[in-house]
């Protein structure tokens, strides 16, 4: 039967036990979008062409906040990762900003908690730029793309 | 004509200067849904039958994650709250958990980033504890639903 | 009916909401001993008297997760202490060392929490620079001994 | 000559150099107890009942705390443990709280600190929401039971 | 006579106490610079010419390194800072990039460490992303030009 | 072509990619100085004589920061240092307290950060400490002494 993680028997929590494990490379790739007005896609478009830092601010916030993970996220392990990849793409047509993250590492558990942590929080980096303008931005469909390395396997979402 | 926050004249990055704002009482209310299988959400909601954790965790996340918002999104000014509130809702028939957060300070700056943080990071803790069953999860729709307080005004999503 | 802080009408976790609450100034003082055999009080006492940094070490230890409490406890409302205090007395009769630590504020919420905490990672870091030597020693009273400021008060153990 | 740790030959402080040392698994169980009046055990008894978070809230802190311990402790290893479980037990009889923390890893330094850290700040939790209820409460016998791993050897509190 | 800050009378550490000083607006400005190798300064400006990263990054580190401060500095009082601005100039001629902090608060304490940490790890940051082609490179004259503000009136340096 | 680390071809920022690099031991010696006036230099010395806190202070805040290296600067792997140990020397005769600091890992990145961080960290400190009496400090020559370990092999600063 299928059990949710970091429970005891009772339903209690505790972090997983992950000694036993053997260390692998493990990579996660997540995604994510800023939904926003064309008003305020243009307005990140300018600052883009102007050699702006906005998109520059998001990333390193990703990067970061990656690094941060098991301090956040309360029963996440520790890890040292090896490398972090923020992508921040304006997809004028749709409205959005998309945000991917890639994060790599060699140890006893997985990084998609890191992947999808620093999508989350490049993520509202954006939304505090632009949240003077816009107040009706929202984020949506941050989610694991992929997942390589350790027992589980491979993941790729369709 | 509307501007991004946090930016000098050249688009170059600089946190908003509020010395000058006075002090007063502030308020923001924001949501976010993670989206998961049925089979999970029952998971969930026989986790919270059984007096389990899972909700305990993700809202302790997120309060704790809420005073942490000016070390992760990083042109929020620091600030005390006086009060951070987490509600975790299982929603069966639309299959989703709802988190909202509620944030309240006396300050020169608002509360927002602390509210979308807070469910954020609530939302990735529930993720983490439910992703060893359902890899097809994703976080969707966090959004500021109201505000209050500073000279912007209030703010009420529709 | 006397209640437990932190919680709803059923039980469940939020913060104190201390919004309404004035600023006033407040103060706590908080106690605490690590007891050791006599063999370790006394490298505690020779490292003293050849200008060692063990007390030293033990003392900025204490002040620095003082600042951390709101980290740490996670109901724990964020405050700027004005001052933090700790003292460490090597008591060779009793053959413990008692740390002692003072905390003020000018704010809405007391520093109780902040002074124990400032005694509690004093104490451990006491404990790390003698683990060594001596697996034995254990850390007890930590207590509140005096809290002054704010509508509920003043307390002074008796 | 028996030496205390973290200290050059002149007792200046200094982390220990574990450069040399082999990796294995290491393993530290340690406890405390928070003492309270009968009434406040009873609060906390009703909570549980209840199913309220007061139990969770103090166990997930434990989680976190250990994994902050080389932030707290300053001659602390940074090293990324492999688990935390941290288990709180209603005493009524002796009207306390007990604290129990295990923590493991696989590296070149044990874990006794990270079990203790666990163990203050989950008691410091405790304390935290009973606080407004009874000044009175201490924290008492914070101490290691059980170490195995590491060139040391293995120790067990009798 | 002249003392040290954060000692008692005996030389013992000690957290200034500030409870009594009265709040007002505050500000810091300090500067220092990276010098380097005339080809490394090349670098640096071929990537901000093709609308890179460089400069950016080191901004964001030194603005998130001074909230931090009293993280850092063991003995700084906890703030709320009102704005930081971190400028970045590559100076050919000399060879060096200057990195320049302003820091503002409304408080008791002012902000200098504030601003000396935002210009120290920005500097740092900068040595990071070009410690690959360079490490003879060095970081001097890190110092305050400028204070406003608190008991001990205005600072210029000459 | 030598070429800035950190950046991918557009120059924009990644964290460099190390998953392919295999561990080893790694050390590296940093160094700087804190120039003040003659008056302040006396001011510490007698403090060293009179067995205070400040040089303790200084080394403390020194190993502290070197193990938030990857907090701090934005593209700096995580890693679990086996030592870190930071001397600080008061020059009477050039009027300078010299900060010398040595870090080392095992790992599949060097540890330069970390000791330049350490040694930036326990130089603000001395600043904090110092500051009241002499405003016209400033810190200088923060470098690399000695790097050993890794592929790109040992570098001595001659």
């Amino acid at each position: 039967m299928k059990e949710l993680s970091h429970l005891d028997k009772e339903g209690k929590v505790r972090m997983v036990d992950v000694s036993e494990k053997s260390s692998s490379k493990r990579e996660a790739v997540a995604r994510g979008s800023v939904h926003m007005k064309p008003e305020t896609i243009q307005l990140i478009m300018d600052n883009a062409i102007a050699k702006g830092d906005v998109i520059s601010v998001a990333k390193i916030a990703g990067i970061m906040a990656a690094k941060k993970t098991s301090e956040l996220v309360p029963l996440c392990h520790p890890l040292n990762v090896t490398t972090i990849v923020v992508e921040i793409t304006v997809e004028e047509a749709r409205s959005v900003v998309d945000v991917e993250a890639t994060v790599k590492t060699f140890g006893q558990t997985g990084v998609e908690m890191e992947a999808l942590t620093a999508v989350s929080v490049a993520a509202l980096t954006i939304y505090d730029m632009c949240k003077a303008v816009d107040k009706e931005m929202f984020i949506s469909d941050i989610m694991l793309m992929e997942k390589r390395g350790g027992k589980s396997g491979e993941f790729n979402r369709k």
